[in-house]
C-alpha cells in the first residue's frame, strides 16, 4: 500500500456500493462494504425482480473498469419502444439511430454479478451488519443487532453512503444544521407482475422491445428478461375513480385487466394471485444538499438523489456519480477536500435536472403517448432531427445515449419544447408537418436562440 | 368527565403547546404537557431572548379562551416601521390605519406566562421528559434518560405534536412512505445583541417602532421590552464579501458596525463580547404532509409548518392552527377523524402561502426597503389604499391585521403587484404618482382582474 491508500467504508452492497468498490479497489484504496441485508447471492429468488434499462452512462461506467463486457451477456438491447394503444396495431418508436439501445437487466441478477467482480477486486463484504450510526467528524460508524443492543465501533478514513433513497448515512447528515432536504411522493403507485416464457423459452412479445401500455392516468409497461419472461410494472393512482384502492378482490383485478389491457390480460401469470400477492410500492422524488462531509463522508447514488424511474435513468445517474469521482481522484490525488467539494458542486445540479426530467417523462409516457397532437410533434422532430443530426438532438438522446451533462440535456430541451410549441400552432401543421416551410421556420427559430 | 372528554398528550410545552393545552382543557379533555427541558419558569434568565411580534391572528386565538387582556400586559404596541438610512434622517412607515399595531413580547416571558395560564386550567406539565419514540396508531408515547436506556410507556387518546422545527413527532410520521417533506435553509444567519435601558429605565430609540437598518444584502433590526431595552437581530450571510465567517475578531465586528451601522454601533452593549457569546442561528423553511395520522395525532404549529421570521407570523400562524382546530371541535364534536382531516386540508394551502410571503419579505426587508423605486411604489400603493380602502387592502395587512386566511393574502398580492408593476412603468411615474391618471389606471387595472 502507497501512503495515500486509503481505509475506506462503503454503507449499502447495492450497484452503486459494488461498482464503487471497483473503482476504489483499482486506486489501491481498502475498502469493505456493510450492509444490513442477507448476502443477495444466498437468496432464493426468481430472478424477475425490478428491470433496470441500462443506458450509455452506465455503460461507461462500467467500461472504465473493464467490466461492460460481462455484464452485457445479462442484458437485452431494447432499440424501441413499442406502444400499445386498444384496437390499433402496435406501433413501434425507435429510440434513436441505427444500434442505439438500451438494455435490460434484472436488478438481482445485476447485483449478484457486480457483488461476485467487487470480490474478485479484493473488496471485503459484511452482510447482516446494519449501521445504526456515523459519527461524521471521525468517520467512525456503528453496527449492532438493534438500536438499544450494543453497539461496534468501526474507525475508517472515508466513509461512502451507498444505502439508498432512506440512507442511514443522510439520516445522519439531516439532523445537522444547514441540511436542504426534500422527499416528495408521487399520488402514483406501482406493482410489479409477470409475463412468462413460452414452452419453448422465447418471449411472448417481442424481445427488443420496451413494452408500454398508455391509458391516460396510468399505464402498464413490460422489459424482457433472459429466461424468457417479461417483467410487467401496472402505474396507477393510489387513489380516485381507476386506482389501486379500487381494486380489492380477484374480481376487480381480472375486470380491470379486461377493460384496460385486454389483449395482454391472457398472458400475465397467474394475474389476480400475483396481483394481491405482490406488494404497492410508492415513487419519491429526494433532493439534498450538501453530499460531502469535510473530507469523510460522502453520499454516492440514491442517497444523495433518488428519482422517479420513468426516464430509466436512476442507476446510470448513480454509475456517472462514480465515474466523475473517480475523475477527480485522477486530477485531485490524495486532496479529499477538493474531490468532494468537486464532486457535489459538479454533480448536484445534474441530479436536479434528471430528476426533473425523470418527473416530465412520467406525464409524457402515462398522459401523452397516446395523444395524436404529441405523437405528431414527435414525429415532426424526428424528421427533423434526420435531416439536420446537427441541429437537433433529441431530449431522450442526450439523456440516453450521450455522456453530456444531464442539467446541458434539460436545458436544451426547454428550448427545443419553445421551438415546437410555435410550430405546432402552424395552421394545417397536421398537412404540412414535413414542408420546407416547416424545416425552415425550425431552423429560423433556431438561429434566433443563439 | 363527560364521555367524548379524552386522555390527550401535548409534546412540546412551548408557545403553540401551552396555548392548545389550555382549548382542551376548556373543551374539558384531560392533558398532559410533555417537554424534554426543564421548566422555562425555573431558568436564570434575561428577559431579553427572541422577541416576537403578536398580531391579529395570535390576539384572536388568545382572546377567545380569554387571555388577550392579561397576554397585552406584557407586550408593546409598534404602530410603524422606523428605517435608519445612513446619513438621512430616520424615516418612518405607518403600518397601518390608525391604531394598528404589532406587539412585541419576550418569548421567555410570553412562555412562562402561557404555562401558568395553561397550569390555572388543570393541565399537567411534565418537564425533563424527552419522548424517543412514537406508536402512532396507538397513540403511544415512550421517554426516558437517552435512545438507549429503558423507556416508559405511555397510552393516550390522541397526542399532539407542538415539538417545533424539529418535531420528534413528525420524525416517526416522516418514515412512513408517501409522507413529503422539505427543509429548506437559508444562506443568511442571525445574532442576538442588545441595546440597553437608558439609566432611568427609559428607552433609547422610540418605543412604539419597530426599527431597521436595511443594507441590502444584510440588516439589522430592534424591538423593545418592557425593561427599556432594545433586543436587536443582526441578519447577514453565512459566507461572502460581508459575512459572519468574515468577523472573527473584535476588532473585525466593530469596523463591521463602524462601516455599516455607525449610528447604533454605541448603543449596543457589550458589542465585540455579545458578538462572540452568542450564537450564529440558521433560518429554516419546514413544509410537510400529511400532518395527522388517523385520529391519533396531529402536528400543530411549527412541526407542521416551520417558516423564516420576515412576516412576523410564526407563532400567530400556530395560533391559528389553534383557533381552527377549536372552530373544528366545535363543528364536528367527538369526530376527531373528521376534524384531523379538515385540519390539515383547511390549513395546509395557508401555511404554504406564509412560508411563501415571509421568504418574500426576508428579500424585501433586506434589499428593497432602501430602493427609492420600491419606496415609491409602496407610497402610490398606500396613497391609493387611503383613497380607495374598500378597493386596496395591502398584503401586509391582510396577513397581520385580518384574519381572512393567508392564502388569499398571497393570491391578492400576487394580482396588486402585477398592477403595480405596470403603473412603476408609466413615464415620468416620479412626478405624476399621485395624479389623477394614475388613480384612474389602477382602478381600470384592478376592474380588468375581476
Amino acid at each position: 500500500m502507497t501512503k495515500t491508500s486509503k481505509n475506506i467504508a462503503i454503507i449499502g452492497s447495492g450497484l452503486v456500493g459494488s461498482l464503487l468498490a471497483v473503482y476504489l479497489r483499482k486506486k489501491g484504496h481498502s475498502v469493505t462494504v456493510f450492509d444490513r441485508r442477507p448476502d443477495i447471492r444466498t437468496i432464493e429468488f426468481s430472478g424477475r425482480s425490478i428491470n433496470l434499462a441500462m443506458s450509455n452512462r452506465g455503460w461507461r461506467s462500467l467500461q472504465k473498469v473493464g467490466l461492460e463486457e460481462q455484464i452485457k451477456e445479462i442484458a437485452i438491447p431494447l432499440d424501441k419502444r413499442a406502444m400499445h394503444v386498444n384496437d390499433k396495431p402496435v406501433y413501434f418508436q425507435k429510440y434513436g439511430k441505427g444500434g442505439e439501445a438500451i438494455w435490460s437487466i434484472s436488478r438481482g441478477i445485476l447485483n449478484k454479478r457486480m457483488i461476485d467482480l467487487a470480490e474478485d477486486t479484493g473488496a471485503v463484504f459484511r452482510f447482516n451488519e446494519k449501521v445504526w450510526d456515523v459519527n461524521l467528524p471521525e468517520a467512525k460508524i456503528y453496527t449492532g443487532e438493534s438500536e438499544k443492543s450494543e453497539w461496534k465501533e468501526y474507525q475508517y478514513d472515508i466513509i461512502f453512503g451507498c444505502d439508498g433513497a432512506f440512507s442511514r448515512v443522510r439520516h445522519k447528515m439531516q439532523r445537522r444544521s444547514r441540511f436542504d432536504y426534500s422527499q416528495d411522493f408521487l399520488d402514483v403507485g406501482y406493482k410489479e407482475l409477470t409475463i412468462p416464457a413460452n414452452e419453448d423459452g422465447t418471449h411472448k412479445l417481442d424481445k427488443n422491445s420496451f413494452h408500454i401500455w398508455p391509458r391516460g392516468k396510468f399505464m402498464l409497461i413490460a422489459m424482457p428478461n433472459i429466461d424468457g419472461s417479461f417483467t410487467c410494472t401496472l402505474f396507477l393512482p393510489f387513489e380516485g375513480e381507476v386506482s389501486f384502492e379500487k381494486i380489492t378482490t380477484p374480481e376487480e383485478a381480472k375486470a380491470f385487466f379486461k377493460e384496460y389491457f385486454p389483449n395482454v390480460k391472457k398472458e400475465i401469470e397467474n394475474l389476480s394471485q400475483d396481483f394481491f400477492k405482490n406488494p404497492t410500492s410508492a415513487m419519491v422524488t429526494m433532493k439534498c444538499y450538501p453530499w460531502t462531509y469535510w473530507n469523510k463522508v460522502a453520499l454516492v447514488g440514491d442517497s444523495a438523489h433518488a428519482i422517479v424511474p420513468f426516464y430509466g435513468q436512476g442507476m446510470n445517474a448513480g454509475f456517472e456519480d462514480i465515474y466523475v469521482l473517480n475523475e477527480l481522484m485522477e486530477i485531485h490525488g490524495d486532496d479529499w477536500d477538493t474531490i468532494f467539494s468537486e464532486y457535489q458542486k459538479t454533480r448536484k445540479p445534474n441530479a436536479d435536472a434528471i430528476a426533473e426530467l425523470s418527473y416530465r417523462n412520467f406525464v409524457e409516457m402515462s398522459s401523452k403517448t397516446a395523444n395524436p397532437k404529441f405523437l405528431l410533434q414527435k414525429k415532426i422532430e424526428k424528421w427533423f432531427a434526420t435531416k439536420h443530426p446537427e441541429k437537433w438532438i433529441p431530449v431522450y438522446s442526450r439523456v440516453t445515449f450521450s455522456d453530456r451533462p444531464y442539467a446541458e440535456a434539460l436545458a436544451i430541451g426547454d428550448k427545443q419544447e419553445a421551438i415546437m410549441k410555435e410550430v405546432m400552432q402552424m395552421p394545417n401543421i397536421e398537412e404540412k408537418w414535413d414542408s420546407k416551410g416547416v424545416e425552415e421556420m425550425i431552423i429560423g427559430l433556431l438561429d434566433n436562440q443563439i
